[in-house]
């Protein structure tokens, strides 16, 4: 099975610029990443990260040590997954979002080991955070509700298709509010780098928020 | 096993007040509730709602056909569910919210087989969306990030926990954006109930939103 994880390396995680400067953002999108790749090589499996730009050129720090090999392709999300989905009978592809900070290798080998030509990862709000695709027809299509496409697409190409059900392949990390459950739950780089930045749990009635303090916020 | 589904009938979902007048907000809370109820009854088990106040008096329709024993406890949601926890060994307690309009059986199988003493399925913003608990010394604190608060009383009371990777388990129905979900992902009486009062998707780029149309905001 082939692994791609898709990667936005210049202007990563816009949704995020209330609380962090364009650097900090890239920092925090390259440690995602490298939970991400992290949780995969611990399944077992060699990731390809596919990313819109070099990493080494790109805005932001350096990844020497993310354990993947990269391939620059800087087409959009869609036509650069469709350009590695299955063209024949027996080939695998999994498609794994690179912010997807709580992920963890049981949680992939769930997605992994579900049984079917299509598997689903849905993420909130109706995204597609995961896919394992079996049927040399199904395509992607990641613009608006893409879950919904997606069981859409594999019915129309007669695929079968079943969804996973996780909370943490299920929480992409798109919003400042999103941040909290890395802070929760997270154990990896991206927590960490994220604490290193000033980021604390605020804790109230109703459900916890994030603050900032004492990070400085460096351009 | 006991399953008790603690209901806030009096003034239920009170941060769902700028799209939903009150008689709306108890109905889709009284829908949930059904949805949250049928689930559970499917796995094989008889819930116990415990309800704020009787749901023949409360404000909002009658529940007349909810396949559950209702016992009234006004007491605050904490000390309403510790009463309810076990007291000896062998005892074992599962604690569901209402309003997890996307709980399917099988996500509370999950929940029920997870070998430990305290099984916990956080909600998302460091919340405790569903329990099980199995030790004698183990109680609740619902304030705060309750999740958090849950992990740490099982370490201090010798409790072994390990938590439930669950999506669906995970969306508890508190905010607006919440509702997408329930359109998304449910089949029940809530997403009926929604789309009923006009709720639809609004579909762009990015996570889906929800938008209202054409229901009658009824008072």
């Amino acid at each position: 099975m082939q692994v791609v994880v898709p990667f936005a390396a210049e202007t990563p995680k816009t949704r995020l610029e209330s609380v962090l400067s364009p650097v900090e953002r890239s920092t925090v999108a390259r440690a995602m990443l490298t939970d991400v790749v992290s949780a995969l090589v611990e399944t077992g499996h060699e990731p390809t990260v596919l990313s819109t730009a070099s990493l080494a050129d790109a805005n932001g720090p350096g990844l020497s040590s993310l354990p993947a090999a990269v391939t620059v392709d800087d087409r959009p999300l869609t036509e650069a997954v469709n350009a590695r989905l299955p063209t024949t009978v027996g080939e695998t592809v999994a498609v794994v979002m690179a912010d997807l900070a709580l992920a963890t290798p049981t949680a992939l080998e769930r997605l992994f080991s579900a049984d079917a030509d299509v598997v689903i990862a849905p993420g909130r709000g109706g995204g597609t955070n995961a896919l394992v695709v079996r049927h040399p027809s199904f395509r992607v299509d990641y613009h608006g509700a893409s879950y919904l496409d997606h069981v859409r697409i594999a019915r129309e190409v007669g695929a079968s298709c079943v969804s996973i059900d996780s909370f943490r392949l299920s929480t992409d990390i798109d919003e400042p509010g999103d941040l909290v459950e890395v802070l929760l739950h997270g154990d990896g780089q991206a927590a960490a780098t994220l604490e290193e930045l000033g980021f604390g749990l605020e804790i109230d009635e109703g459900r916890v928020a994030v603050s900032r303090s004492g990070g400085v916020r460096r351009q």
